[in-house]
């Protein structure tokens, strides 16, 4: 089966797409990346998203924006498609992820209910028009209302694309917030352990993009980084909160380490350098707190294979190294998945793994109380009128 | 197949559930009404609902709104399926309208695109997981994503149960907007007509509870109306909206004739039960205006058959006849629907022919480009665990 994963995250960037074949049977089936791009989303629409997320705003923003994404994420795929020269028309399945503009993991009160929530954009039936093909989107809502956080969810992948008889493998991701997934050797997908590790690259981001005044988004290969300082001091101050502490499971949100905390950070009235470099050492040393704390105390930890735009920035990954000295660390390419494109990929395989009517979230991951189908299936065209837009679609 | 359908419509008043049975093919499909009930929203509900829609609000707000929907129609299902004494392990799949909030009908000018939206909350994950059913929700943005107007799509149901060789009818619902579909003799779905007619009760209703300091929320029988006078020339006024000439299909927002319009009237100074009447004119009249300027030019129209809270107001249902002098007026229970319960009963139908992988909507009602598979499905438990949290949801 051919599928596309779509991924737009936390850190607003972009619309990450991947092309996928999907072959064989439960954990033994076998994933193929065809093709995948990352199209930035336009200054206009990362505002309007901004704007809306987790925010005070008119509806009518919300109800357009859920509109707009499955145009530009319809355009995306179509895109690669046509670059990579796969027909569109065989593309079989889509699994969209969604923007995330609010999420609640713990119960909070609300008219009386104790409810938690969750609220991703982007519509998965617009999105199943434009292309003449079944969308799963929205797969977070399942699991939350079984009890779990609704994250993380790409554990099950990471699972299927990693796990060792003999080796403990920790998968990492790095993009707005950082987490990881941790599989002990030879152990079943109850035995693995996944966690938000804290702040990944969106709080460095923020601190560039004031630097530079919004000309640059990020923090290239961490050039600006290595020209500062780590300020210990705050560095101190910055790993005190709880968080880094609570065993998982466990998720971070955007709103957590947003404007506030970078206002907080410029406070400081350190070099900006200096707080670029402190933040890149927050990030490493909450994930190598995570795993000395959450992991290595119930497995040993072979190796840390690494994806998201994190893998790119040499000081967090030096940083890494440093703190991790018994570890191997790699870039999640050498096991099949780009590590640019992991999460995209991974929407694709619970879009299959649903269309066929199987649960792929871990309970031990996300803490619902048992195995869930997750997401909600757009169908495609009637039977008998499979491309009734296609000519609009292709062109 | 034993379907749950449930509507919460623009009026707010609560949710209607009923429990069909659909049995036979095609257009030949029977549809059997097991039980149906209204449960109305609780005031602080009712008052985050309309806090929310088409408005300036917190996407938590929105948010905790979407999850605890769900909660409140399981528990609508559940309460149902007690009192009528069926087994809620024998419900087979169950269609969701959720609650509107936004309703952008024709397209208007975002971020440089051109975009109608929708936005009904009410989570169909949740509400799958609560009731260990699938579930199909959100049936009006595919429509809207072919150019149509994700409205009327009770159309469909109305021609599955009223269409006849010989005469041709009217199905008029008065909820919150008043709107019909026209069936002619003998005719192919496509010759259906169908649109929103204007105000059905909700400006009625706006005035009776102001006028009752929020103690009573709709005329009862039309006895405020019948102890007022019609306002001549106010009615004359308002029915100068050009909305009420537009050609069909055409669709009506709540917000048209919310708490702007009503302050509009009461700054006449007319007395309450004046305006009260001439607010049930101005339905009527609009009612009788569709149907003889949109109707009564392409068939005949030989039986109106009305569902809705307005069946019960006999003030507007008198005018309506005095109106419509040679057309016969029917309840739609006596066509198997009851007419408080009618629109859930629709969703139930659309629900099933969306499992079935059928279109469902009228691109004559709605102006989409195509027959469209409608709405998204939130898969039941994985199979072999058809009923995880079976004892929690019988308790």
């Amino acid at each position: 089966m051919i599928i596309a994963g779509i991924m737009s995250g936390t850190s607003l960037d972009g619309i990450d797409v991947a092309i996928v074949e999907i072959t064989g049977e439960g954990w033994n089936k076998k994933v193929t990346t065809l093709a995948h791009y990352t199209t930035p989303y336009s200054q206009a629409v990362r505002g309007a998203l901004l704007a809306v997320s987790n925010a005070g705003t008119h509806t009518a923003q919300i109800g357009l924006l859920h509109f707009l994404l499955p145009e530009l994420y319809a355009k995306a795929v179509r895109g690669l498609c046509l670059k990579a020269g796969i027909p569109l028309r065989s593309l079989q399945l889509v699994g969209c992820h969604g923007q995330t503009i609010l999420h609640i993991a713990d119960p909070t009160r609300f008219l009386g209910y104790r409810l938690n929530c969750t609220l991703q954009i982007g519509d998965g039936s617009v999105l199943a028009e434009r292309l003449s093909v079944p969308v799963v989107s929205d797969f977070r809502p399942r699991d939350m209302a079984s009890g779990g956080q609704g994250a993380p969810l790409v554990p099950y992948v990471d699972y299927l694309l990693l796990r060792h008889r003999k080796r403990g493998r920790v998968a990492l991701n790095i993009g707005g917030i950082a987490n990881l997934t941790a599989i002990p050797p030879s152990s079943p997908p109850s035995k693995v352990i996944a966690f938000d590790t804290g702040p990944g690259n969106m709080v460095m981001d923020q601190l560039v993009s004031l630097h530079t005044r919004g000309s640059r988004r990020y923090d290239r290969d961490g050039v600006i980084a290595r020209r500062g300082k780590i300020s210990r001091w705050l560095l101190r101050i910055l790993l005190r909160d709880p968080f880094f502490r609570k065993q998982p499971p466990k998720s971070a949100g955007r709103e957590e380490y947003g404007e506030e905390f970078v206002e907080h950070l410029v406070s400081t009235r350190l070099p900006m350098e200096d707080l670029v470099a402190t933040a890149g050492a927050l990030t490493a040393s909450t994930i190598a707190l995570g795993i000395r704390r959450h992991v290595m105390p119930v497995m040993p930890v072979h190796d840390l294979v690494v994806s998201g735009g994190g893998v790119h920035n040499r000081f967090v990954l030096n940083l890494l190294a440093s703190e991790l000295p018994n570890v191997s660390i790699h870039s999640s390419a050498e096991f099949g998945a780009d590590p640019d494109a992991k999460e995209a990929i991974a929407f694709a395989v619970l879009a299959y793994e649903t269309w066929h009517g199987r649960p792929s979230n871990l309970p031990s991951a996300t803490g619902a109380s048992h195995p869930l189908v997750l997401g909600k299936i757009s169908p495609g065209p009637p039977a008998g009128n499979r491309r009734p837009n296609k000519r609009k679609a292709d062109s």
